[in-house]
């Protein structure tokens, strides 16, 4: 049961860009487990990939396309990963591209591979061909509804987003979905996005705008520290709006505020539907020397099974959380100069008990469904967040289920 | 319920080493909820502390004390930690030790305190002086076996061991005492171990020697990740055997080989006792270029919330483990050259499923409750081991528990 999070409105269609389904049989029946994606000639596009040594072959072949030149269709699939699969899965997702690109007229380097799932599996290829097929003549700008829920695993509700801007040039849209209930669901894997705008980007532009807005989004959450084989998303600006921004220009600073927006959505979204997910938890740490301590800090907390633990038992259990900051690994830390908020509680003072703290307050913010932790560390100006959820039974439930 | 985790045998005395237990009545009641170990005059002594910036004040006290010079006593209370309790936790930790010193007639500096139980709260203070008492009467040679029961706070088993070594010189004694059952269990907290023998040991080599002996055992476990602040070891040798060991003879290998053999065993008895555990789970890592990278493969994979309730679902999930192995931050794995053993069958052979593998070979082995992973990196010649459980319902449900 997904932490306050409800199907998503009705998504603006973004021009340039056109979406299909289908029910190609790939692992699932009686449901879409196929999308493509049709980007307008003259789109630019950015992406971004898992870090995980063990990436799948579709992101060995995405990463290479991305690079080869501008995509002009996304193929995903649900419910096989191909990962764990060797070179026989490397020609897969390659021959899968190859049969888009010959169907759609363009080069198969223009097709992005995507696919989730099943880890260790081989794609059952006899599928693709109609599936695409199907799936061509399904293509339409309205296809951002169906295609969020096609491209769900374990997921319990489809996750999208669209938001439009009036600039003096014109209105911009940017759509956005993804799916994923567990940083790696291992027999489900996997975290995608896709986003895409109707403003006109230059090529060079994209992928540093995407890197920050990841950065502040998708790479701020966790669910179980568990980093997916095939974690991508990928951002297309069609420019077909007619919209064209400059960086630097103050619309293109609010575009970027609105494909920020777009995106933490998304990725808040994937956390309230993580895997176990009964509290919405934002992890905050201010007053670190650098970002990068900050963040430490967050995801140790995040990460703590008995911090994860507490907030499942809504126990403002202060002693854990001071705990996981103090082997965070910060150097020189002066646990003397910490303060430690539950929303607006402070429980921690200067690094001990707040003596002002009384229990019933503690579990007044703890008996809510999205808290805030905020640790102030007392050395500096620099910040992270970091969304996150609390351990459940449920957790171990879902987890401990044998593949199916 | 303890993993393939017995009641202790009867422990061997140290000579020049007695303990007392007393019903301080400091935290529990009809319980020995008080130590003291007190060490012949002469002896070394060497100490390893939690590296946690939040250490309670009895660890920043112990450090102290043992910088200052031998020690003679160890002050041991359960259930009570005296951690996140600021300045005046300190001067009640070093009160403790006054009151000690004087009823021993040492000096305050050579009394090491060590506390575990419930973070936050003051000492009660008044319970000191007469549990002293008590215990300095009950001293005894033959105590190890009471204090090794009354250092436990969430334990189930006791944890202690000895081992004698018939040396040309004579005989010698190796027995320890430890605590434990996550890495901290934030309410009653922390680990807790205490090795004396009556080998003579110059006083510049124990450190070292701990160190090494340390690395291999006690640093070699995880429960669940999290470091506790009150984590403290500590290795004493009374020189009361006559046996006196110099660095680099054949008898100090061997005494140094049954110290290992000492810490290895409280070490594991630690994570058999782990909180909710029903697995007792070997990683180890071969085949890596330096210890280092094998120790981050191993904890990674021992710290992922999904292989831990793989195991727990006894489900040979290799996917889970590959991905944990792909995500441990290793510079330039190739990952086409890992194999991955869960004890004799192989489930992943160069990067990907074994072709040989069967189902019902890895469910063999899932069923057994002692299980080793082998992950070879294919890459050098260093390695690292880590022990650990699974992540079990029970887990969850002992962490999840309001404070009582």
């Amino acid at each position: 049961m997904a932490v306050n999070l409800s199907e998503p409105g009705p998504l603006k269609p973004v021009a340039g860009v056109r979406l299909g389904c289908a029910r190609a049989g790939i692992r699932y029946r009686d449901r879409d487990d196929l999308v493509l994606m049709e980007f307008a000639e003259g789109s630019t596009a950015a992406g971004v990939f898992t870090r995980n040594a063990f990436c799948a072959a579709p992101v060995h072949v995405a990463r290479a396309h991305l690079i080869e030149g501008t995509p002009r269709l996304a193929l995903i699939n649900s419910g096989n990963a191909n990962a764990g699969t060797g070179d026989p899965g490397m020609a897969d997702a390659l021959e899968s591209c190859a049969i888009a690109a010959r169907l759609a007229g363009v080069s198969a380097s223009s097709v992005m591979p995507y696919s989730t799932g099943v880890i260790g599996e081989r794609l059952n290829m006899a599928a693709f061909e109609p599936g695409i097929r199907a799936a061509m003549d399904a293509l339409d700008e309205k296809g951002w509804d169906s295609a969020a829920r096609a491209i769900m695993t374990t997921d319990t509700v489809p996750k999208a987003v669209s938001r439009t801007l009036e600039l003096p040039q014109g209105t911009v849209t940017i759509t956005g979905m993804a799916k994923g209930a567990g940083m790696i669901r291992p027999d489900m894997a996997t975290m995608l996005a896709f986003v895409a705008t109707d403003a006109g980007v230059a090529a060079d532009i994209l992928p540093p705008v995407l890197k920050d807005v990841a950065d502040a989004s998708f790479n701020t959450i966790s669910v179980d520290g568990d980093t997916s084989t095939n974690d991508a998303l990928l951002l297309v600006a069609s420019g077909a709006s007619g919209v064209t921004l400059s960086e630097g220009s103050s619309e293109f600073g609010q575009w970027k505020e609105a494909l920020l927006e777009v995106c933490q959505l998304l990725a808040q979204a994937i956390v309230r539907d993580g895997e176990g997910a009964t509290k919405f938890i934002e992890v905050r740490v201010r007053g670190g020397r650098d970002h990068h301590e900050c963040r430490d800090v967050a995801y140790t907390v995040a990460h703590s099974p008995l911090v994860k633990t507490a907030f499942f038992a809504s126990d403002a259990n202060w002693g854990r959380i001071l705990a996981a900051v103090g082997r965070a690994g910060v150097a020189d830390m002066d646990t003397g100069l910490i303060d430690i908020h539950l929303d607006d509680v402070r429980i921690v003072k200067a690094g001990g008990a707040d003596p002002d703290y009384r229990e019933e307050r503690g579990a007044a913010v703890m008996a809510r469904s999205e808290i805030t932790v905020d640790i102030d560390l007392g050395r500096g100006n620099a910040e992270a967040v970091v969304w996150t959820t609390d351990l459940s039974h449920d957790y171990v439930t879902i987890n401990a289920e044998y593949r199916t």
